[in-house]
């Protein structure tokens, strides 16, 4: 094996966890990244829920369910993909077990009205700060924002066509983020800035939704001259 | 001539003013709109320096310089180029001139400390919703944000390789400066959204400059699947 691909055996092994990983962002890179080699933990407030999640996803020992609590404490590495909603409250509750660990943090704050998406206020700047806040013996970083999950989840798609941003104050946890992106053919972790800058990246979501409703697409984003 | 040939030569046929045209990123916009057949006018607090800008960049009668307020007057559509400080004052200045005309917003309110740059907090909520706040005569459009001032005044660069959001309440504005970005060789105006999500797309500009520190690039955006 050449170098890159011995650290890429290195990487596969990396237990992953997803939190709120019945819903479809959490089951879609669930999938995407048990496709890639991860043993896979789906993490739900429901145990049963999770087990059903992972099964429908093709289940065997390397992609499993449980409850958050234990998804947390059993994985090397959690992404959170969990609703808005509660989610400071359930991060909190599992600062315990996610301590050490390197948190991923892929919530997009938002609301939808009758003139389409847009974004919430977040008193912390960000999800991810917010996540930083309740999470301070964790490294978190945001990423995986724009990806559609609807791709995810199909199939028929062998390759994504889109960047993330990988956001984050410490070196090795974005690079590590990074690599791990890079792992889903045709998706690349590109350093998108410090925790601080991450509110517009969630943000930005909602103008992704916009793009999506006027050019009926899953719009993603390339960066260039990178 | 087909149909969209008579579309662009009658497109190119507008007259476009850049406040603050004599900074980096009007004297960009200036001259390769200017490439593309328009008339434009370089306007500025000081009329020797914009004479000067756009003699700069090639002059003649199609490429003069002025006072921002006579920019204003005689040009069909007018982009504001001007930085953040003084931002609301200028354009409040200008109201009645602007007035019934296009004003494209391409203005991102950042600032940088050791740790690189930031967004400020705008209590419109961006700085193109300000534009219309002090511009209730005028139609507002953001977009431009995210293009390399350095890759457009470069004439080694001939062809761009971004898309520019264009963000409006207005489909006829959005749709005319989306056409004006694709005179642009390489750049592509796609709509992103409504003006109240603007500021995220400002924003994002401080996460271009982090990409550019990270990776020694001109950073810019391509939106994937439209």
């Amino acid at each position: 094996m050449t170098a890159d691909q011995t650290e890429l055996a290195e990487l596969s092994k990396l237990v992953i966890g997803v939190l709120g990983g019945t819903g479809d962002q959490g089951r879609g890179l669930a999938r995407r990244l048990s496709i890639a080699g991860h043993q896979i933990i789906i993490g739900s407030r429901d145990e049963s829920r999770a087990t059903a999640a992972a099964a429908g996803l093709g289940g065997g020992p390397l992609l499993t369910g449980a409850l958050n609590h234990a998804a947390a404490e059993q994985a090397d590495l959690v992404i959170a993909a969990i609703p808005w909603e509660g989610h400071k409250d359930l991060l909190a509750s599992l600062a315990g077990p996610l301590a050490g660990k390197v948190v991923v943090d892929c919530v997009n704050p938002l609301a939808f009205d009758a003139r389409g998406a847009y974004s919430i206020f977040v008193p912390e700047g960000s999800a991810a700060e917010q996540a930083a806040a309740v999470l301070p013996d964790s490294t978190v970083v945001g990423s995986f924002h724009h990806v559609s999950a609807t791709l995810l989840l199909d199939p028929m798609v062998d390759q994504m066509d889109l960047d993330v941003l990988v956001l984050g104050d410490d070196r090795a946890a974005t690079d590590l983020v990074a690599a791990i992106a890079g792992e889903i053919p045709g998706m690349r972790g590109v350093y998108g800035g410090r925790l601080r800058n991450c509110g517009q990246v969630e943000a930005l979501t909602a103008n992704l939704v916009s793009i999506n409703r006027r050019y009926k697409a899953h719009a993603g984003l390339r960066i260039t001259d990178v």
